[in-house]
């Protein structure tokens, strides 16, 4: 088999796990369930993936390499508009959070965060989202856009925790209920006053990410 | 039996259920598990509590009680102030996460959060936790203390969001990973410049809920 057919064969199987993860959850899934949303035999998937936490990581690092990705690619942008464009595409992944496999990662995290084998992909995710976030923050600060009066780190930190919550409400509460879009819009406010402290906070229309 | 008798009788039996829970997780922790740890017979645990779902909600409505009362009894204390004891007060809280049902409570809403039953208390927390900071911040505004550009509703659940953001992250990441400290600094910072904006928003001595 070549390379390019081995690689749509692993797309196919994980393409079917997310499936059945979204659909089930992660503690109640199994690789015979999965086996069989991909319509393949048992040697068919084994062959590429020994277990469903394999595949669980797989699709989860799919997702985070999207976030890193929406979090640069902003080369020439104006630091704020960068981060009007990141807050943007999270409240759009936020709003549609219960479809995603974000349900899928949070049971993950909690009813496992005693393993150690999860508790190194807890460290490696921290370290991917916030990397992301920071280095956003840190490169408007060194072209002087941003003149934090709190440490970028820790600013980073609660940009983090803040869409934790958004995203775990989203999901549990739903988008309407919880008004997302103002919440983006409060955020927004409030990140725009620690980093550009003495500037107008308030609701402007231009670079107001929303 | 007295009622004084049957309220010490419930109250054991919560707290062993308590410590099942936190012990084992939601999903995991069974009826037996709870008989067991209390010491009590089957028959007279049933005699209090039909099933662990009940014996959860009630713990759970506990921490809720609590969590209000700490948004309240603000009585004679400058708005700003209220808001900086119930940030403190959240702190403690988050830092100390893994140790209470927080866990247990996640791992409830996210993975059962399909059931209409769950769905109601859901529903409930939701109103329970943000009506709290919700008058919080409403009394500061009509007190003239806060002038928000945004409206108050907005704020609050942003302030949620965060919350639960910060506790999310304190129970899968650990407190000092996440800089929990640090992070309500940012966070009381972001709040003051939404509430009295104009107001110097840097980090004061005074005030500065830390």
């Amino acid at each position: 088999m070549s390379e390019t057919r081995k690689d749509a064969v692993r797309n196919d199987i994980l393409e079917a796990a997310g499936r059945v993860f979204k659909r089930k959850g992660y503690e109640a899934a199994s690789m015979k369930d999965i086996v069989a949303e991909s319509g393949r035999s048992f040697g068919g998937v084994y062959l590429y993936y020994a277990n469903k936490e394999q595949l669980f990581l797989e699709l989860i690092g799919r997702v985070y390499r999207e976030m890193n990705e929406s979090a640069e690619g902003g080369e020439g942008t104006a630091p704020w508009e960068a981060v009007g464009r990141f807050l943007r595409d999270q409240l759009a992944r936020a709003a549609d959070a219960d479809n995603g496999l974000a349900p899928v990662l949070y049971e993950y995290l909690i009813v496992g965060r005693k393993e150690e084998r999860r508790m190194k992909l807890i460290g490696e995710r921290h370290d991917a989202v916030f990397g992301a976030i920071e280095r956003l923050l840190r490169s408007g600060a060194e072209a002087g856009t941003f003149r934090p009066t709190i440490p970028v780190e820790a600013i980073a930190l609660t940009v983090m925790s803040f869409l934790d919550g958004m995203f775990f409400e989203s999901i549990v509460s739903g988008p309407e209920r919880i008004r997302l879009d103002d919440q983006f819009r409060v955020l927004s406010d409030m990140l725009r006053s620690v980093l550009m402290p003495g500037e107008a906070s308030a609701v402007t229309e231009e670079g107001n990410p929303e």
